[in-house]
């Protein structure tokens, strides 16, 4: 076996041709081997083992610089750079994150995950190189859906006019998440159906030169190719047409479902969960389609992320026209979004916490100056989320709700979900964000007959003394237990609260609960700088009444266990009881 | 006079083209008289009169839709849609905004200042119709500069997938407010000079049919061109090339001086202000100027607003490679800086608070998960900014501290302001915005010497008891003011402290504070949603503390009087002191 003995670039320089061809069929076994038993990117790392071993045999890393883009490609770099381990042997595989990370390694210079950042990041080092006067390749290695995204096509018109070393090499798999979509996926299509030889040139158009390699899964074709290109003195698009799923037959089949796997039977290619309950994603996709055909100017709006708001293929076919994947283009989404409520749609746009960041701009100066009705979906925003550093869900409450003239919501349940995405759907005067609760899926049946426009108003669900526990969204439920155990230990009832609203404070509500209470207790699901809690401590910061405040710590945290960090931010039901006891002695 | 008979582009269609020739003479005197007097986007809309009276002719506006990226040169569509009279009569000049604006009329779609939104907000617009299933024709009208902004290039992306009618007229005037940079607008150029022909086209890259004017300046030529697109069924880009500033000669040399002006003298060209005095701008140009020369790893970076940290054209040129500016691409700008970072250079990126928005998630994924010390430096950040509802300078705060590991730092004089550039620029921990102060420029010649490697720790300037007052930036001398008052008023003295940093608090001395004190006193120039004050209420929730938090009202503001929005929000030295006062009783 060849992959065992290459801990570093250089083992693998000593390698023949059909030696190469070798171990990339290791490399690919190795992938498939570990990500049926740990999840992960898997068609685009296996559409992508030529091209790594291609890079590595003609350049010197770490001299000269790879930076993957997303980073969720870069399984084989790891391979190949001392980190095989982590993907021939079970009890090594979460030595390594998903994504480079230059904590693991000297070959990896930025820790990244969200997509279309790569060119950017290079030209960065290459100008720093040229400033130094140093001499080394800076090389971005970016596809799989990212080049749509408005940071890198800056960073492809920038690149047209550093007039030194940079190779851009496009890895284009046919493919985003879902299928590709938008003007650049069609002129890429062009040129792979030309030989490279179309007119319509994106990369040419920037100022680029341009190097088409029609098999980018032959490792020969592909170190002729970057051989070609090392050490160029102005910028170069290395465009390598691959195979997404290469070497897995379901995966080369199905590469939508393929792009990311939980674990499965390799044998069979069936996942090992079942995931066909019913789930805030499904909802979504069932409530939109169903309002779609009583009315024809609903519209969901997805950029490259289609299930996490439900909808599957089939229910893509079924909205025909009005479901729109913009690719990964979220700027171009809110944007549009805020055009489409501006003549009569009613745009629903869902979206992962971690990448409704990309838009801040977009929500303040297209939608919320112009107060369009968007309704957006805020997905994976909790503590629950997804937990790699580069995904986190717990920035969004800072995010959106200091924007002015947006109405962002915190449901507590299934049923309250799905009555103010019914609100907002209908409504014309407000954008409005949904933040979908994370964690637990809670369905009570209870009919939710709340007014949303009657903005501000919180609801009171529990009346009490003494202790009053406002808690926000999918900490709603943690907050009951809390005041539950306040009950239990202290006898004091408190009053609970479900705030319903993220971006204002009832302060009729607050004002009164100075009455019967001493201490307000606040729960949010994100950082506690610049959210929720903050805002109710302000707002009797001139009073007796005393506020907690809980939630997370402003902090990257990455890879994480929900429970040890809910422990170690106080907040598992027990602490909050304690801490809200202690304050009233 | 043609043009005060014309109250609605009806009235225009009734005119030859030698009678548009004559209204074009009368709106180019208009422009130059009331900008004369008034000041405002002067090159820009003097290119525009050719293209915007053919606009009208050819479209029926409001039926069909104009779209303005960033709408700066929305001037003539003003002239021409009923507004007139702002343009030719002193008395109405400011009825007025300098953007569009649909509260003013029927033929503005949205209110828009940030450049690149303006083909996404028309897709939105298109897709609508298509939807309901009208007809009317979608045009938006992008150019001077904006072509670059990743907003702008996901939505050309998009549009060329789009299978409807959607017109995108690009005026081309070779310049963005400064030079134009990118490879985009090199191929703009070829295009140019090879009357639409050479094959480095952008817009038929992105999947785009393509017209060419080579006169954008042309009335007779421009409406030939309109009318062969009109009512085309799929997307197509309208390229004409047009001259800033035509008409004025001075503008038409000097095109970065006349993008904008001042009042100023229409005989001589001269501006009736004088802008030779030192300010925050000018000093850091040379500051950073004086560095770079000492170390050639330093480098400034500006998204086409070179002058607003000081680099005039000479300062530039003096600069060399180690400047650069990227054009309008802030995303691009922030990613490049981590990346300079990452490869041993210091770049120091100036920003006016406004646009710094556009880039949340690179300062977030690309810059703080990193670590990588970019020295931000933040203009125009404080109810003293610009006071257009799209260009406020009020939201930085919530949008920059609550990121974690960036160091927000706010400087009270231009000594401290120095001090800060200079640490920052030095070290290499941290990524380091530096919030520079609006409002009067305070020289106290005072020598620095704190050591702002030591985080978050908060300077008392003066040591008093019972209420302190935690100022920050450029509120601090507003919080001297009232401290003076309180003193006068009530006898007491209160601690005044410099809190120094935005993005954290100095828990032990805040902690210290309550021994001597009850009432906190926090004054931020932003909004304090999500701000700087909440986070030090958050912090004594849980005790006898008072904290008084003065700042903004979180809401979009428009063509304010910093003196009355101050008022407003209860922000004058002698509300504060009542206010504290008050709160000790």
């Amino acid at each position: 076996m060849y992959l065992e003995n290459i801990s570093s670039p250089s083992d693998l320089r000593k390698l023949s041709i059909s030696e190469l061809n070798v171990l990339a069929s290791e490399m690919r076994m190795a992938l498939i081997s570990k990500l049926s038993r740990h999840g992960g990117h898997f068609g685009p790392n296996l559409g992508m083992v030529e091209a790594t071993i291609a890079l590595h045999f003609v350049f010197d890393s770490p001299t000269d610089k790879f930076v993957f883009d997303v980073s969720h490609q870069s399984y084989c770099h790891k391979m190949l750079t001392g980190r095989k381990d982590a993907f021939l042997y079970p009890e090594h595989y979460d030595d390594v994150s998903g994504y480079t990370n230059p904590h693991e390694s000297k070959h990896d210079f930025f820790t990244v995950g969200h997509t279309s950042t790569s060119v950017s990041l290079a030209c960065g080092l290459a100008k720093a190189r040229d400033l130094k006067g140093d001499k080394e390749n800076i090389v971005a290695i970016i596809g799989d859906g990212s080049l749509s995204g408005g940071e890198a096509l800056e960073g492809l018109d920038f690149a047209g006019e550093l007039n030194s070393n940079l190779i851009i090499v496009v890895n284009d798999n046919d493919m985003s998440i879902a299928e590709n979509h938008g003007g650049i996926y069609k002129g890429l299509r062009l040129l792979r159906e030309s030989d490279g030889k179309s007119d319509r040139n994106l990369f040419k158009a920037m100022g680029l030169d341009y190097v088409f390699v029609k098999d980018g899964n032959n490792i020969s074709d592909l170190i002729d190719a970057f051989k070609k290109v090392k050490d160029s003195s102005k910028p170069v698009a290395v465009h390598i047409a691959t195979q997404k799923g290469k070497g897995y037959a379901p995966a080369e089949t199905d590469r939508e479902s393929w792009h990311w796997c939980m674990p499965f039977n390799p044998e069979t290619g069936k996942s090992l969960f079942n995931f066909d309950s019913e789930d805030y994603s499904s909802i979504t996709g069932d409530y939109l389609l169903a309002k779609m055909k009583s009315d024809k100017n609903v519209i969901a709006i997805t950029s490259a992320t289609p299930t996490v708001m439900g909808f599957t293929p089939e229910k893509r076919l079924e909205a025909g026209s009005q479901f729109i994947d913009v690719g990964i283009a979220e700027e171009h989404a809110v944007a549009m979004s805020s055009g489409l409520a501006a003549n009569g749609a009613k745009p629903v746009y869902g979206v992962y916490s971690s990448f409704i960041q990309r838009t801040y701009d977009q929500l303040s100066q297209d939608l919320a100056i112009n107060s369009n009705a968007l309704t957006l979906v805020v997905f994976a925003a909790s503590v629950f989320g997804m937990s790699d550093v580069t995904h986190l869900g717990i920035f969004d409450i800072p995010l959106i709700s200091n924007i002015p003239n947006i109405v962002y919501l915190a449901p507590t349940s299934k049923e309250e979900y799905l009555a103010m995405l019914d609100w907002s759907v209908e409504q014309n005067e407000y954008p409005v964000a949904i933040r979908v609760p994370g964690g637990q899926y809670i369905s009570d049946g209870k009919k939710v007959t709340k007014d949303f426009s009657e903005l501000n108003k919180f609801e009171v669900t529990t009346e009490g003394s003494n202790i009053a526990v406002i808690a926000l969204g999918s900490f709603y439920h943690l907050g009951a237990q809390a005041a539950q155990l306040i009950e239990e230990q202290s006898g004091i009832k408190p009053t609970l609260i479900n705030p319903v609203y993220i971006s204002g404070i009832d302060c009729e509500l607050l004002e009164k609960l100075k009455a019967e209470h001493s201490v307000v207790v606040t729960l949010e699901d994100g950082v506690l700088d610049g959210g929720f809690g903050q805002k109710i401590a302000s707002f009797y910061g001139n009073s007796d009444m005393k506020v907690l405040n809980f939630g997370l710590k402003k902090e990257f945290i990455d890879r994480y266990n929900p429970e040890d960090v809910l422990k170690e931010n106080h907040l598992t039901p027990r602490q909050i009881a304690d801490d809200a006891i202690n304050s009233i002695k």
